[in-house]
C-alpha cells in the first residue's frame, strides 16, 4: 500500500517563495519563529529545504454544537476572496494542563467561559479563517494548531479587535506558545 | 527543522515478523485486509516493505467526561500484562454522516445512546485497550481508528461479549469498514 497524501493536509513554508509577503513576525507567547521574507501556502507536503515549515490538517470541529455550526455555516466565507489582501498566520500550542482536561471541561472553557465561537461569529464574514490541527501528526510539531485568517485592508482593525478578545479569554491561559505572522498578498 | 517522530505514533505491520502470530483475519464490515502470518507492533514509523502497514497516533480522549475518565483511570490496565497472551487488532472507519455530526451529536450517540464507556468499564480490568487515531495523519489511511486489545485466554469469551455489545449499538451504524484481526503471542 503506497502512501496517499491526505487531501486535507497543508504546509506553511517560511522562506523566499510564495505569494504572501511577510510584513512582521512577532512572538506573542514563548519562542519566536525565525524571520522570513515570504510564506508559501501549499495544499500538500513539501520537502524541507531551508527556512521553516509548519504542517497541519483540517478536520472535523471538536467543540461546536449543531446550532453553532448552523450559524457559522450561514455566515462564514472561504479564504481567498479577491478583496482579502491581508492575512495572519497564527500557530499556537496549548499546555499539558489543557490536554489533561476532559472533553466537557475543554468545551466549558472554550465556549461557556471564553465564548470562542460567539466571538468569532461577530467578525463574520469580514474575517475568513481556516483551522489546521498539528498535534496528532506522525511528526512532533512545534504547535498544536495553525489558524490562517484573511481579510480586506479595511477590516484590519476589526481583526485586531477579534484577536484581542480571544487573547483575553480563560482559554488563552492554556496557550503556552503563540506566534503572530502577518502577510500581504503580492500585488496588494 | 528536522522532522522529529511523534512519540505517540504506532505502526501495525502485517507480514512475517513480530511476536504476535495471527490466528484469523475476518472482515466484519466492508473490505478485508490481506492475510498475513504475523503482526509487528512498533512504537514508531516503519519503512513500507511488502505486507501491509496501518498507522495511528494515541491522543487525548474525545468524548469522556471527568467522572467517566476518573472511573476509567481507576480500573484500566496497560497493554502487555504477562497473562495477556491473546490480542485483537480492530481497525474501523466511520462514514461521512458520522463526521458531519457536531461534537454534541457524536457524544449523544457515543455514550447517551450507545453507552460506549459504560460498556467498556464492565470489562475492566480483564480487557486492556489502546486507541489510535488515523484520520488526521498526513497520509490518507484506510481506517479512522485502530484499537488494540489484549487479554488472558480465560477472558476470551468476555472479550467476544464486549465486542458483540459494542457492535449492536447505534454508534456502530456509522461504521462502514471494520476488520477483526486476532493474534496469539509467541510462546503462549
Amino acid at each position: 500500500m503506497n502512501a496517499v497524501p491526505n487531501p486535507r493536509r497543508f504546509s506553511f513554508v517560511g522562506g523566499d517563495r510564495g505569494s504572501w509577503r511577510v510584513t512582521r513576525i512577532v512572538p506573542y507567547i514563548g519562542e519566536l519563529l525565525p524571520d522570513v521574507a515570504r510564506i508559501d501556502i501549499v495544499n500538500g507536503a513539501v520537502p524541507a529545504e531551508g527556512g521553516w515549515v509548519l504542517r497541519g490538517v483540517t478536520s472535523n470541529e471538536r467543540y461546536a454544537t449543531r446550532p453553532e455550526k448552523t450559524e457559522l455555516a450561514a455566515k462564514q466565507v472561504g479564504l481567498g476572496r479577491p478583496t482579502a489582501t491581508h492575512a495572519a498566520l497564527i500557530p499556537i500550542r496549548k499546555n499539558a494542563a489543557w490536554w489533561a482536561l476532559t472533553q466537557d471541561e475543554r468545551r466549558a472553557i472554550f465556549e461557556d467561559k471564553s465564548r470562542h465561537v460567539k466571538t468569532g461569529l461577530q467578525y463574520l464574514p469580514a474575517v475568513a479563517r481556516r483551522l489546521h490541527h498539528c498535534r496528532d501528526l506522525e511528526t512532533t510539531e512545534p504547535f498544536d494548531f495553525i489558524t490562517l485568517f484573511d481579510f480586506a485592508e479595511r477590516d484590519a482593525a476589526a481583526f485586531e479587535q477579534l484577536l484581542g478578545e480571544l487573547r483575553a479569554t480563560e482559554e488563552w491561559k492554556y496557550v503556552d506558545r503563540e506566534v503572530d505572522v502577518r502577510m500581504v498578498r503580492d500585488g496588494a
